[in-house]
Parts: C-alpha cells; sequence; structure tokens
C-alpha cells in the first residue's frame, strides 16, 4: 500500500518517475463498451504538457500515449486498461548537489526519512510529470461521464494576489488564457505578476476551480466516503495543493444559518429549485442534483532560482541555488489534473452509487435470470 | 460499500441511527498489546455529550459506553473491538411534518434520493449522533498514539466573526471555554455573538484547528493516500465541514515560493531545524517531523427556528418551522471529533508505514523463524 | 486489519469471542428497500445454534438477535445493519489448565505467537462461535439473493467413511436427518460411525456441499476476484476447513478434456443447455447460469476427551484431558456457515457486476439527470 | 472493481490480454530497499514460457520483462514497480469461426454473458498468457522473502491417472523432468499417459503441489483474511483450478480427531515440535512454523483438437474443431504460477502481520521520534 492505487470501483494504479522509464496508469474496473482511442487521452495529455509558454518549463517532451490493453475494436471490454507514456528527456546529468540536498519546500528529506532511498533525478515519485498517469486516466473517466452528459470544468481563479471576477466569468476566453483565467483582465495583472516573480527569481501560489455540471442527485456515500470527502481526498493528493473548498468553502465558518441555507423554491409551473447553492451541489455527503463547486489552493513552486538555506545528508546546512527548469506557477498546468481527480472520483461513485438500491439490483438482473 | 468503514490497517465500522436503539463502532486492526478500559473511551465521549450548556442542545443523553468484544484482561488483544452505547431518548412523537418534507441544509432530499427511504427521526444517520462511534474509535487510536508520545489537539479557533488571537493561545484555558477558545477574550466575544444568534434565531458557522505534535517523519504514502489526502477525507467527512487546510491552507495562493518555502537551519550546535512550518508539517504527503497543523470550517447549523421554504415529498414548496433542539454552533461539540478523526488518521499511517523499508521487515521477522 | 471485514459492497465486520459479551456483525452497503424483520435472521441462528441433539455440544444459549441499525419500518435503508448476540452461558470457573496450554489441533499457539496474548476462554476469537456474525449476515444475504429468486442449499454429504449416495437425494429429508444428509440410509450409517466415535472418545470429519440455483450468468470478475476463487477464500476462512472444491473438484486431475469439457448441445426447440456441469457453473471465473455446486471438507473437531501431549506455556510438554463440551461432528452444524459464506459472496458479487458494462450504468442513471 | 488488483500492502495490479500489444503488472507496496534486476524476474518468466517441449505449446515468445519504475540504482524505492512484457507473436489470422463460437470449457461464453464484448483472439484476457503479469510480481515477492530464508517450491505430483511417489521425492530431479515431477518413475508413466492423450486428440488433468520452508509462526488474520482462506483464494483465481488443499485437504473428511491432531511432543533437549503435519503449517488460519503444504488440483486443458459442439452466437449449436497450438497439460507450466501467487500472498501477510502487536509497533517507530 504505497498508496498508488485509488478507487473502489473505478480503481486506478498509477506509476512511474519522473527521469525513469515512464508513466502509466492501469485502470480497473471501467465498463465495458465505452468508445475509446488514444487521440481521447493524448487530447488531455497535451493539455497537461510542459513547455506551452514561458510561464511553464520547457522541458521537450511530447508524451506519446499508447494504449497497451483493455480496448478491443475501439472499445473497452471491461478489463483492465493500461496507458503508457515514455519518458524523452533522460539526458544524463550531474545529479550531485541535488542527490545529497533536501530542498525546502520538496519532499527530498520526507522520502528519505521514509524509505531511506530515493531516487533523486528531477524529483522521482514527487515530480509533477506523476500527474501524467491522473490526467490518462482521467481521460478515461470523462469518457464514461460524457455517455452521461455530464461535464467538468476547471480553470485558474487565482494567482499571488490576482482574483478572477466572478461576476464576469468567460469560459470561452479562458482556454485562450496563457494562465487559463476565465477573465480577460484579470489574465492581464496575473501575466504582470508572474513577469515581476520571474524578474524576482521567485514563484507564485494559486486556486483552481472545478464545476461539475448535469451531475444527478445521489451520488455519495454517507460517512466516511462522502461525495466532498472522496473530493478533498482527490484534489488534496495533488502535489502542492493547500487547501480544498466546496461550495462556500471557509466563508462558511463566519456565515448564519439564514444565509447559508439554501431554500427550495417553486417555480409559478410548480418545478422546485434551489434559490441558491451555498453546499456547493453536496448534502449530507449526497450529491443534491445543483451543480458541483470545488477549489484548490496550490502553494507556490518551491523551486525557485535563488539561494536557500537546504540540508545535507551529511546533516549540516548549506546555502545553494538549484538550477534547472523552474515553473513560476503550477495552477495553468493543474486545470487537467484538477478536472482528472474530479472526474475519476464522480466516476467510481457513480458506479458505487448504482448498488444503493434494491429496485436498482433488479432493473439489471432480472432479465438475466 | 455505504462508505461507513474507513481505514486499511486500522478499520473502523461505525453504525446507528439517531434516533434508533443505539450507535456503535466495531474496530479491526488493533494491534494487540494496549491498555484500554470503557473510562478511556467514556471520557470522550463525555466531551462530546450534548446538554452540557446552553450553547448545545439539551437532549438528555448519557451515553454510556460498552466495551462489547476485543479486550481482555485490560488489553486489547488484536480482534475486534466492539463498542456500543444505546440510545436513551427514543420517546416517541409526531414525526409528520418532518417526514414530509425536505428541510433546507439538511440531507433529507438527498437520502431520499439516493435511497428512495430515509429514517427520518431525528435525521436518522446523518444526524450528529454519528459522531459517537468516531470518537469512541479515536479514542481508541489515542491510546496507541500516546504509546509514542503522539499528542493530538483541537480547539476552536473561530465562531461567526470572532477569531482567536494566535500571539496568546492559552490551551489549558480553552479546556475551561464553554466554546473551546484557547483565547479568554475571543470566547467572552464570541458568546455574546452566539447570544444575538439564538435571539435572532439563527445560528453560526465556525472553525476548528487541530495541532499534532510529537509525530515522526516518514508517515504518508505518496501519490493518492498523501497523509494531507486522508486527513482531508477524514476532517470533510464530518457533517457541515466545507473547507480542509493544512499548514497555511487558502493563504498559500497569494504566498511566493521565497515566503512558503520552510528554510533548513542550524543551530549553533549543528541540529537542523525547519525555520517556519508553512507546510504543516508534511511535505510530498509525508510527515517531516515538525508539528501537524489542520484548520477545518464548519458551516452554520441548518436547523434554525426561523421559517423556512421545504421542499415537500408531494414536489410542493411549504414554508415552515422546524420546532425541537437547535444547536446555535456545532464547533464547540466538534473539537473532540475532530481529533479522533485526526487520530484514526495517523494510527493507521503509523502501522501502514511499518512497512515501508525491508530494513523494518527484517527488525520484525528475524527473531521469530 | 485483523481480516474480520469481508466483501468489496456487501462488506460485513464480524465481533466477538465465545466468552465475551456477545457477538455481532455489521453488514455495510445492503441495498436499501429489502423487507428484514429478526424473524428472518432468528430462523438461520436457530439452525446454527448448540444443543440440537447428541451429536453437537450441550451448551444453552439461544443466541437471540438484536437488529441495532439500518432496518426502518421494516425494510433496510443503505445505511450500515449492525447485529447483536448477547452471550449468556459465561459461567466463571477455572480456566488455568487451558490457560497454560497449546491444545493440538487448536489456534491456541498461533494466537499466541501472533499477538503475545489471547483470550483462551472457550476459544475466544477462534470459538465456533464466532460463526454466528456469519450466519445472520448471511440471512441478510440470502434475503437479497431471493428477491431474485437466487436458492442457497447446503447438506452434508460425507461423515468420517460415510458418503451420500447421490443417485437419490433426498433434500426434504435433509432437514429431518439429525446429520443433515439429504439420504436416510447414509444418516443411519452416519449416526452409528458417530456413535462409535464417542464411545472411543473420538471425533470425525466430514464434509459440506452446497447447490445454488437461479443464478444469472455474468457474476465473477475475472483474474483474482473470480467467482470460485472469492468462494474458495469464503469457505476456506471458516474454521476446521481444509478442502475446498467447484465443480468435479479434485476428481479434474485425473480427467481428460473430452471427459471434462462440458458440450453445448441445442434440444429440438433451439434452446441451448450444457450437456453436463463439471465446471460446477464457473467458466473463467465467471457464473454460466448452470447451477454452482461446491463441497467444503472439515476437519475431525480437535477437540477430544483423550489425554493428548499438549504443549506448555513453559515451553515443556504435558500429557493432559480436556474436559468441557465436544461435538463429535461439526459438519451439521456447519451447514448453515455453508449458505451463509456462499450468499454473502454471491451477494456481494452481484452489486460489483452490476458495473461491468456501460449500457447497464446508463440504464439506471440516465432517469435520474 | 474488475478484479485485476490483489493484496492489502503488497498489491498488485495486472492487465494485459493474448494478443494485445503486451501483459504486465504493477506492483505497489513493495517495500525499499531490496535488491532486483530484470534478471531477477527474467529467470521466473523463463520458466513459464511456452515451448519448451513438445507438451507445452509451440508458441514462438521471449517474454522479455522490462522494469519501467520503482527500482533505482539496483534496490526497489518503495514506490510502484511497473513491469512490462511486449507480445511479439500477433501474426492477424482468421479469428471468423473463434470470433462467433463459445468453445466448451473456454470462458468464451460467460465473458459475452459479463461484458457484452470479448476481445478473442487467443482467449483474450482469460489467456494463460494473463499468468505472465503473476509470475513477475511473484518474482519480486519471492527476492522479498529469500531476504528472510522462506523458500516456496511447487512441483506436478499428478497428471491423469499417475501420481508421484510422496515417499521418495528428488527435488533436484523436477527441475530436470520434463513434467516438473519429483520422481523419475512418474514422469515415465507421465510421458506414456501423455502420448497417449496426444494421439487421441485429447488432454489431461493434474495437480501442483507447493511446499514453504522456514515460515515463522504468527502470518495470517483470524476470520476472513486466514491465511489458507488468502491462499486458497490465490490459487483458486488460478485458470483451470477447481480444488484448493491444505495439509490433509480433502483426506481429513475420513479422519479421527486423534488421526489428524498434529500431537506436540518435546525432544530429549527439551524443544518441542509437531509430531505430525496434518494440519499443513496453519492452525486457525495462523501459521504455526511448521512447514505449509498446499495443492491446487488443475482441469484438462479444454483446448482439443476433436470436434465438439459449440454454441454460436446466433443462438445455435455448431459441431467445430478449434485448430491451433493445444497445450496437451497445463500443470507443468503452472508450477511457477502455483509459486508466484503463493510467494505474493505470503509477501502481504508477512507485511500485514507487522502491525499486530504494539511492541512492535514501538521497536519501529520509536527510534523516528
Amino acid at each position: 500500500m504505497a498508496g498508488s492505487i485509488y478507487g473502489t470501483i473505478f480503481k486506478i494504479s498509477t506509476w512511474g518517475e519522473s527521469h525513469g522509464k515512464g508513466i502509466g496508469v492501469v485502470i480497473d474496473g471501467c465498463p465495458a463498451g465505452i468508445a475509446l482511442s488514444e487521440e481521447d487521452i493524448q487530447k488531455q495529455l497535451d493539455r497537461r504538457r510542459p513547455g506551452q509558454n514561458r510561464y511553464t518549463t520547457a522541458r521537450a517532451e511530447t508524451d506519446q500515449v499508447e494504449i497497451l490493453s483493455g480496448v478491443f475494436e475501439g472499445q473497452t471490454t471491461g478489463t483492465p486498461i493500461s496507458l503508457l507514456v515514455r519518458n524523452q528527456d533522460q539526458r544524463s546529468r550531474d545529479y550531485g548537489t541535488i542527490a545529497k540536498l533536501y530542498r525546502p519546500g520538496h519532499a527530498d528529506y520526507t522520502y528519505d526519512q521514509k524509505y531511506g532511498i530515493r531516487d533523486y533525478r528531477g524529483g522521482g515519485r514527487s515530480s509533477g510529470r506523476e500527474t501524467i498517469g491522473r490526467v490518462a486516466a482521467g481521460a478515461v473517466a470523462q469518457k464514461l461521464l460524457a455517455e452521461l452528459g455530464i461535464t467538468v470544468t476547471a480553470y485558474v481563479s487565482a494567482i499571488g494576489p490576482v482574483e478572477i471576477d466572478r461576476a464576469s466569468m468567460d469560459f470561452a476566453y479562458a482556454k485562450e488564457s496563457p494562465v487559463r483565467m476565465p477573465d480577460p483582465q484579470a489574465t492581464e495583472r496575473a501575466l504582470a505578476w508572474l513577469e515581476e516573480c520571474i524578474r524576482s527569481q521567485d514563484s507564485s501560489g494559486g486556486a483552481v476551480e472545478c464545476i461539475v455540471e448535469h451531475l444527478p442527485a445521489g451520488l455519495g456515500e454517507p460517512c466516511f466516503e462522502k461525495l466532498d470527502a472522496a473530493l478533498a481526498q482527490a484534489l488534496m493528493s495533488i502535489g502542492a495543493v493547500k487547501a480544498v473548498e466546496i461550495g462556500d468553502g471557509t466563508a462558511v465558518r463566519a456565515a448564519k444559518g439564514s444565509e447559508n441555507n439554501d431554500a427550495y423554491l417553486c417555480a409559478d409551473d410548480g418545478i422546485p429549485y434551489k434559490a441558491t447553492n451555498h453546499s456547493g451541489g453536496i448534502l449530507g455527503g449526497i450529491s443534491d442534483g445543483s451543480p458541483l463547486f470545488l477549489r484548490a489552493s496550490f502553494k507556490p513552486t518551491p523551486s525557485i532560482a535563488q539561494p536557500q538555506s537546504m540540508l545535507g545528508k551529511d546533516g549540516q546546512c548549506h546555502v545553494e541555488t538549484i538550477h534547472g527548469r523552474h515553473d513560476p506557477i503550477v495552477v495553468a498546468r493543474a486545470v487537467p489534473v484538477v478536472e482528472a481527480m474530479t472526474a475519476i472520483t464522480l466516476a467510481d461513485h457513480l458506479l458505487l452509487a448504482m448498488t444503493s438500491q434494491m429496485r436498482y439490483v433488479k432493473k439489471i438482473w432480472e432479465t438475466k435470470k
């Protein structure tokens, strides 16, 4: 249980290190009969890929995916789907410094404490490249959700001090925005802020929000596997995330009940609706049919080009500068990762919730006896 | 998988409804050889119990726990520990209104959507009484952690607009504070705020923070079972929690890398330490030996004595007032629940992490061949 | 993970020791909407109960079950079902001998090796009373299966050298047979054999067979969770079972392919059928629509009234006689246990298999959007 | 949960079809610090490989393994180990007949019933090539066990009517025997029997036995995860296995308690031992320190060159002959598969059992605070 397997029915098992032979994922439990091609997955990997603009690392990887199993004649067969992305950029180099030093804000020290050994090349398993397996599996989960019309859309809502204007969000623009913000003005201010970060050899935190639409009511299990609890684990498991919020999130602590409760109203035609969605689409851990609203806060990239005080394996402190590729932010590239983890979690809960009522069980099985 | 089982090695299985025969938990996987008595568990249940002051419900329950199995001659035996708390307050009453209405902010509608049937008496499984099983299991986990000197301490950090002053926290005072705040001034202001809420038949949100001390480095699994991801699930699974933060939490999104990185420094005597703890004791999902710092934000109690627009099972909207016991806040009673979920998660990860190195495996088994 | 939790969706968590306060089980993941009463469960427990004739122990227990949660107005609600049976026969006695000795064929030595402590009273957790939790959970699983018309029927097929005559099985008689054999002649010979065992202060092995009818094709997961693999774990986990066979079982090793293959034939009306059922209803780990056929072989009860050489906690060997209640066979009382473990496993796989095809997923969810 | 993931701590996730791009496995939870090379794994794969003599299929595959992750500088790092074997023999051919027919004794019909679609090329996921993932993972498990001196040795004990002579087993000879029997005379008779099978276009069943030596006492969890229950699942999950026996297996049903109990005796020097090992090294589901003894019975290969009555997708019966490669037995090639599944199960239980006592927990963690 090194923790690289996730899910109960729709189970994913990711593997791979930054500078090993490749990165991949095995999906076990995907239902049979979903149309799936390498293009479906490649499209999402391309959104995650580095080197897209100057605010992300220049590492030249094409990250081509190969489907090794589980698909036959263009359809999933119900057996495990194995996806492989070979690492290309494995040029050997001198890792002398990084091999012997624990960098602030990185997992170097903790991996060594846990395992007594670590693959220090490019961060090993704790590298951002680990998210390739998540995004590839997420692409499959999104295909499953799409068959039911469920959509998962993430975007950048904050970079450093810059927040988007929620009153005028433009999702079409978000696809063009180099920082994936659905707001041209905020994008401009964010780019200025990032220039300043780059100039001062620094990096910036940010936030990614995610909206899920057309999700049926009834997903999520009471108690420990509440839908929000599952999503909290899913998003917090993405490297650099330090907070997960559902609906109004931290703002609820200053709210009153009369403000926070989402009243049920009935339209003139008698159709009921929730007047507001402070709950973010989840009540008692179960989806209520309104859109899900999630937010993840990302810490600034710990890799900065400034000299820092590091801990050596020799137990001494050393002031050093880490050379190499540094992203000033991770949030832009994290957008497809947040979508992927959300989609994977929802696919799993959609399948789980099929077993909640005896009349559903009968519906499926009675014809087969 | 109705989601009432939690953990990989230290596994808990909770059960029980608000107005059923009782509430309980079965713990499977607790190591043998830990001293355990009913008093150890009762002590924690007493901290959770309602009716302690006017800011919590007046329900008269003594919540006496009974150990039904797994303990012999005062010690855990390694077999399942079954704990039972009988419900006392089961007076029959007219549930007519609540049986037919979905209250705003409650799980009434979503349970019916999921299961097609719900035990509407007192909220059924979605009642706050469900946390009895968590607190009872948490008491056992805390006994395990205590054997290694690990301490878990939660307290209320915010109620409505009132926040504690972090510069002068007084943990001894927190035990006396009727709202469990480690700050006499904040307590006073919080009480005034709660009086106002009660007067206006309203309720208030708040926040609970938790600090874990003396935790070794090396707990937590990379990827999906990161220690912070596990804790995020654990805390978000508590009813009413809408946000979970680790370390600096949502504040990281406005921070720069140079500010957020915790530099390693060496003392004059050569002993290294982290200059700051923005990471909250976790790096790359693995504990770094510094104290853990967690925060959960709770929404205001949805039960308020005001008339509200509710949805009927008849599909119509009805403006009704729910009579009965209403807590103006849940955070004070949530303090032992947050401690319990944190302790249970750490106990599980402590056991999991024993298997991370071959030299540990050898240490245990070589003497037994 | 002390191993007392079983299942993926339909999950059971059993607990309890022979001479502790009680025995019980929590079922998590049972679908909502199944009619369930204490009588449904009591009926099965009564079949398992000791003291029914002179071939089973005289322990006077009524084993009354109490449903503590998860059922409302006579129906399962989808939340955990907690079932409790109090132990009545807890008279204190002198356990001096048994506390200090490891009996041959019992788990005394291995529990001490594993845990360093054991509840030696009546065998503790390794007692036959542990099966109460299994039978209680099995009664719930049988209710689920009954809604689809699936039946699970076990019987004794062998006791010592006596085997039933498979050509003339009489299942109605099996209910009357004091040894639950569907064969009056075999019953008579088995009783004679047991008299001889009792006279010589000895015990006897035996076998239980189980037939499942009206099971749809398509249950079971390829690879590690094959239906036969799951059933093998389920039956082998019953104390005293030393062999599990599916279909022709061990006889396959002497068979030829042309004999063992079940040819598909078509009736005059064109309806296809399997000419034989050597496979026992499972091909490639998946049910094929024919009846399941399982067999479990039970070792003779290790408790015999003869003097035996035992190992002391002092490391010395001691020849002692264990006094107390001894069953000459366990197979008769094991019949409802085999049915229970089979039913629990099938219920779980029935729920799991609902998620195997995208068209099933659509069938359930499309109406709920 | 398509069932291709196995284990609780030492978790394996296999994937791949007979005529897809490859076969592989991801191992999550292998402790860090075990020396591991591709040669370690290749050695076991070579033992499983077809084409070694005329009694196994002539398929020309070299089955070269590639370690894609989880190993650094020759040692396991604790992160997932991904192993890949590319399929070479993917020559396209006419699958017309097999695509439209369900063969007797094969999983063709059941896969279609379960998934509504199947990869019919060479049996797809239900092919014997699926065991490549098991053997590769087993090689890693064996490395782990070897560090503690535990050995796992399987051999063929029966082929058709030929059984080995247990009184004179020669394990050195078993490596030379073309049918992996530890008995030259039995080998000769088995070869004669197989010639007869080949002549008559038929196949034969057989049995594989497995002995585990130097296993410590204390492995296995009471109740559902008994060591024998886990091994029963592990072996029954191998295609073609129809019976699993532990110790005396099915013979226990005719035994008396006085015969079956393994008496504890003390040697002249006072050292205790078990006089016999009828239990096969497991009591109450927990290893007792004696050698484990397991037996799996394999059905005859269903692929035979005779005309057989098959079921068509058209619902009609068709008498057809399946051309292609047919093994007259599978047991010889199953020997490394049985060893692999045994080793994987033991590795998992070895890690699980580390958490059974609080004093073990203290031993590992106290030094790390």
